[in-house]
């Protein structure tokens, strides 16, 4: 035994993690042109890992490492990639490595592959690689909508009649020609092949083989039409902890299954793409775009920015005799637009995340903004009092000093309800919030900050 | 075979969501005291629907649902609930309903309910209802550190020597007591209990009875130790595409296993941390918060946007005569700050981001500097155009539109370099990046942006 053990133990931990030395390592091997070492470092590495390392090196190090590797980029490196790069990579390649890689890959990572080709010439060459059954799969794959749930899906299902026992279910897979991968329920079909019902695999091994599969059914049974939106699937599967779940066309039809990384993938997306939007930065960059492509993305928001900040311009410019008179507020005037702002974008995040996870509905809309209006104008009322104190001391004048304070809860008041309103809003007339709230959320504490400070300035001060 | 499909039917299309016209109809069979109504509605429910429309209900309407409903607040309902309504909810139901509850959950599960309790009466309650093998599993894993695998694990696990033969397997699954309620693998263990390799249950399903285990291991077999942070494991999930880890303790031993569901909820709750934080919202928060609460939540970030603020302003106090002379200088320097505090923020969400997801590294973080620096160079040459020209045809002075044009250009070169460099900084000292770079990116794009602007203006136009 022990023997044995050994070989196994050494088997999975061969299997080890990229780090910054193994990567620096890497880099020296690619740089010396040392092919024996990099094979050796490479080799041990999953695919995953690989992918990372390749977006680390540079451009010039990829086409080495290409060149140099007597390893293969293979599908998985290539689904792992990111899609700026994987092109890159996919042109360098020749094209019977390209047939290679994706003959392994199941019908959803090939589709996967493919939807994000600008080239088109280089999809042709991947149709071309796949034997037909699984080319009509990706081809009927690709006539459904973009985030889609048909095109998050793989065909390869596992299914059985209705009115089977476990005994014939475990007899079919023993014979059956090809399995998927990974697969986790045997999915139960009536004649016309619409699905049923669902039987995890757990369940078929400790269950006895004259058992009925009809009577090992899991409650968690769920379908999706393929033309459902993949975001939907991915709520569904983390809400309801969905393993996995079959897919129907407009008849119920079974046309393949989705899997919990693949919705663990589309998750992760959201989340990142909600993050990003946040910030005002275009979902579609990644850390490997080039300059150019890193200046267009931001760009655009960075435009809507300064249309913003000249409208705050143009209240200012409204007080400019105030400020003419008493410098102090110009000084002084930042602190409320950007308390404001703050305050703003603290409660807004809160609401954009509540509609995307669905916590913020109808029902608890009024009390939500209740709430936040509440909290900016107790915070306001604290940080008031803070400034007021900071105002007198600074330039000696009370009047200043209530200016300020005054302002201040107005602003913090305004951006509790701001930032709760307008995601709301603009959720509802269908616009997505996470992108274009910050926007119109700052320019809302902008210009009620700035008119609300210095028209008080003017009542009371001059 | 069409009548039983009928009633399969009918059986899986009752689960249905929870939208918002059900979500009303509660409310009003709450308000109007209708237990049969009441019944009738939520009846189809999914537990984590049940827990959705417990947190969008007021507090009223909260207790009366508890009083009239005749079924039962169970242990799924009580997982899925918010942690302050959890307690809220377990405080007013009897001890026996609280201990049948948590009877039915994985040990997981009754983890994770009791390490989020304040109150430890209830806590007492919840262990007090478990067998004893159940409740020394949950004492045993809360012995472990917050947010470790440890904590994240399930005891329950299915195993085999790894000697064993995949008839020999089917048989001891089919005769053992108690299985898991979801498993994916059995896992292989030596004769000292150490996991050695695992073997999907579809290869036992599809393999003759007289195939070695051994010979049928998955090459994705990872282990974990107890004391490894939950994040670690949910990137090796997300990474290595696992559906089910090993937990191991310091000699090796199989202590128990994590599974992608865990990981799946791990990773959305760091997704939605780093959101929170990078606006300033301290991560606890929830919609379900009372009013006080998210005062004390946004009060922090808000004291420290006043003091960064402060600090701008006493950049601004240097310049009053400059600004006394040309009152045009304050109706235009918000510009400039702003601009440079978006661009900062784009770059360091971007930054935060792929810190958090290993994408930037030692080996391209310069790399990507330089990117960031030279994007914000470009896109700041073209907003200094527009904004050189808006000067000069708002205040008809080009050098004016001189001197917005330069501190524009120079503000958004430093975003770029500050909104990478302070979260990689941040990150090597150990702060979390997504908490603290905003502060330092914003306060210093708001004091180089007046500074620049400001000082120009101090040399270029008196």
């Amino acid at each position: 035994m022990t023997e044995v053990d050994q070989v196994e133990n050494d088997d999975y931990e061969d299997d080890i993690e990229l780090d910054q030395p193994r990567l620096r390592l890497v880099q020296k091997a690619i740089d010396a042109r040392d092919r024996m070492a990099l094979d050796d470092l490479l080799e041990p590495l999953h695919g995953a890992d690989i992918a990372d390392l390749i977006e680390q090196i540079t451009e010039f190090q990829r086409l080495t490492l290409v060149e140099l590797w007597s390893g293969n980029i293979d599908g998985e490196i290539l689904s792992e990639l990111d899609e700026g790069l994987r092109e890159e990579l996919l042109s360098s390649l020749p094209a019977e490595d390209v047939a290679e890689a994706v003959r392994e890959l199941d019908t959803d990572d090939v589709v996967d592959l493919i939807e994000n080709l600008d080239d088109q010439s280089q999809a042709g060459v991947i149709l071309g690689a796949l034997d037909d059954a699984d080319r009509v799969a990706v081809e009927q794959a690709l006539t459904f909508p973009e985030y889609s749930a048909g095109r998050l899906m793989q065909r390869e299902v596992v299914i059985a009649p209705s009115f089977w026992t476990v005994g014939q279910a475990i007899d079919h897979l023993r014979t059956a020609e090809e399995l998927p991968e990974q697969f986790y329920h045997v999915i139960l079909t009536d004649p016309r092949m619409r699905p049923v019902g669902h039987v995890t695999l757990g369940k078929i091994l400790s269950s006895p083989r004259d058992m009925p599969l009809a009577d090992i059914e899991e409650d968690s049974f769920r379908t999706f039409e393929a033309t459902d939106p993949e975001a939907e699937v991915a709520y569904a599967f983390n809400q309801y902890h969905l393993i996995s779940a079959a897919v129907v066309d407009e008849d119920d039809r079974l046309l393949g299954v989705i899997t919990i990384d693949d919705a663990m993938s589309v998750l992760d997306e959201e989340a990142e793409e909600d993050i990003l939007r946040l910030a005002g930065v275009d979902s579609e960059g990644s850390l490997s775009d080039r300059t150019l492509g890193t200046v267009r993305r931001r760009f655009p928001w960075l435009g809507v920015n300064l249309v913003t900040s000249i409208l705050a311009s143009l209240v200012i410019a409204q007080f400019d005799a105030v400020i003419t008179e008493i410098v102090a507020l110009a000084v002084l005037m930042p602190i409320v637009a950007s308390m404001g702002g703050n305050a703003g974008t603290q409660s807004l995040t809160v609401a954009v995340r509540a509609l995307a996870t669905r916590d913020l509905t109808g029902a608890n809309v009024w009390r939500v903004i209740r709430r936040e209006v509440m909290a900016g104008l107790i915070n306001g009322v604290a940080f008031a009092i803070v400034m007021g104190i900071v105002g007198v001391i600074w330039f000696g004048n009370p009047m200043l000093g209530a200016v300020i304070g005054v302002a201040m809860v107005i602003n913090l008041g305004v951006a509790g309800l701001a930032g709760v309103g307008i995601p709301v809003v603009l959720e509802k007339v269908g616009v997505d919030p996470a992108l274009a709230s910050g926007a119109f959320v700052t320019t809302v504490t902008d210009v009620v900050g700035f008119f609300a400070f210095l028209g008080l300035a003017a009542l009371w001060l001059l």
